[in-house]
């Protein structure tokens, strides 16, 4: 199994890395950044996010024509948000589209990929910086010339910087949710909160040191899936915002590196968005 | 007087990316990275920012010895922080001292110069992306081979990304403020809001178009001197936080293109800092 894993593997890095040229190209035509909205009138995606997901899809299919997958874009377009037993590929073309419409520079292509629903492998590419973070559950984490995992041990969480994002959903209720654990952080107090408006590239940088922990509620399975792996194999730890053990299904995650997780987790004054494999209202 | 003084700027620019090769060497030293506190216990410095701020001066006074400073570990160290009518450099060796410390990926070089006490060219190095900006005040704009300044045309805000920081100061009152500010920018609503953890950084993604406007309480002026050119020069402006001209000593700043910065400024609950020139209390 492990070499044939290896061989899915190898074509996710390959296709983020084609996915991640598209976006960059995209970056320099305006029409490819021309914004449509889907939940709320911030929640955006452009037909670069519908056309690099399927490349994706097609390039795999291609190679592996019996894997399922669960798209951002197939999801907002009406397939079910379902993880099986088979393998299943997760994918987000591009975790960061406010980012990307704006030029900002935190883009990545976030590509999962599951079997027996546990997540084996992970891809995220950061392609306006070129940085492609790849784990494997086996306790090794691969590693390419742009980029060394170089965890962090701090404990002290006074002394860690909490990477966090105020969401495309702006009910009065949520926001202050989101504002109610921001001030406890950074009342703990901490040296810094940061966000760099993707939840895949927001779980690199726990797994490369730059950020103790990172939390969220309100992200899709598609945007954490894998970045899960990249945390674990970079030896940090996911939990729920209320503690106990995560479920990526829930749109709720706390990244965040040992000393840190416990602490974090008592501050965040926690909500409970739809689920991502809710049945579909009427 | 032109002729020297690009003969000034490129000495700046040479001694900022020496300096930003300083930084980026420092980040592989844990020891350049060791803590100590300022104005509060998240208010960060390291003996690499003394250090550059040492190597920049030193550099600066043997080329042009009549020269004054400003920089903010030689303030922190007691120094007047009084504009003059004599040419001044306006250094901060590292403008994000807290993404320094965790690597976080936006640190700065910033170096703006003065004359008759108007900020005269701006250079900014964001040093871990290796980008070059700089702006001198003549309406023309130099740009590197790093970086294309590619403006925002955006005018409706609601389509814009807004960056600010949570800043150093805890207090309660202060950090009411800023979620105060926030909560109306959130309602407008905004495409999203965003913080690289330096100020020069920001002024520089309003520059290149990745934000609309920048907007912050708490800055110090040696963090936006030379943003300040390179926002104008882009085609941005400035403001203060309650409208009205800027003042760089105020510590309130608003930097943003034509479309979004009234609209920007109408959602501020702005209040005032300790100014950077006031008399030091006894």
């Amino acid at each position: 199994m492990d070499d044939v894993l290896q061989n899915i593997m190898d074509h996710a890095v390959a296709v983020a890395r084609e996915a991640g040229q598209v976006v960059r190209e995209a970056l320099c035509d305006e029409k490819q950044r021309d914004v449509m909205t889907k939940s709320s009138t911030v929640d955006l995606v452009t037909q670069t996010d519908q056309r690099v997901e399927h490349l994706i899809i097609q390039s795999v299919k291609k190679k592996f024509p019996t894997h399922r997958f669960i798209g951002e874009e197939s999801v907002a377009a009406g397939e079910a948000c379902v993880l099986t037993d088979d393998p299943t590929w997760i994918i987000d073309p591009i975790d960061g589209t406010t980012n990307f419409v704006h030029s900002f520079p935190f883009v990545a292509v976030s590509i999962g990929f599951s079997v027996d629903k546990k997540i084996q492998f992970g891809v995220v590419y950061s392609c306006l910086e070129d940085k492609m973070f790849t784990a494997r559950r086996v306790k090794e984490h691969s590693v390419t010339e742009n980029h060394l995992m170089l965890f962090s041990s701090i404990s002290d969480v006074r002394r860690s910087i909490i990477a966090t994002e105020f969401g495309s959903n702006r009910e009065t209720e949520t926001v202050e949710k989101i504002f109610s654990s921001l001030r406890n952080i950074l009342n703990i107090p901490v040296h810094g909160v940061r966000g760099a408006g993707t939840a895949a590239v927001n779980m690199c940088l726990v797994a490369s040191g730059c950020v103790e922990a990172y939390y969220e509620v309100g992200v899709h399975v598609w945007d954490v899936a894998a970045g899960s792996v990249i945390v674990e194999e970079a030896g940090g730890v996911l939990m729920d915002v209320e503690g106990g053990p995560v479920d990526l299904m829930s749109r709720r995650i706390v990244a965040a590196n040992n000393g840190t997780v416990a602490h974090i987790v008592k501050e965040i004054d926690a909500f409970s968005p739809t689920r991502d494999d809710a049945p579909p209202t009427q």
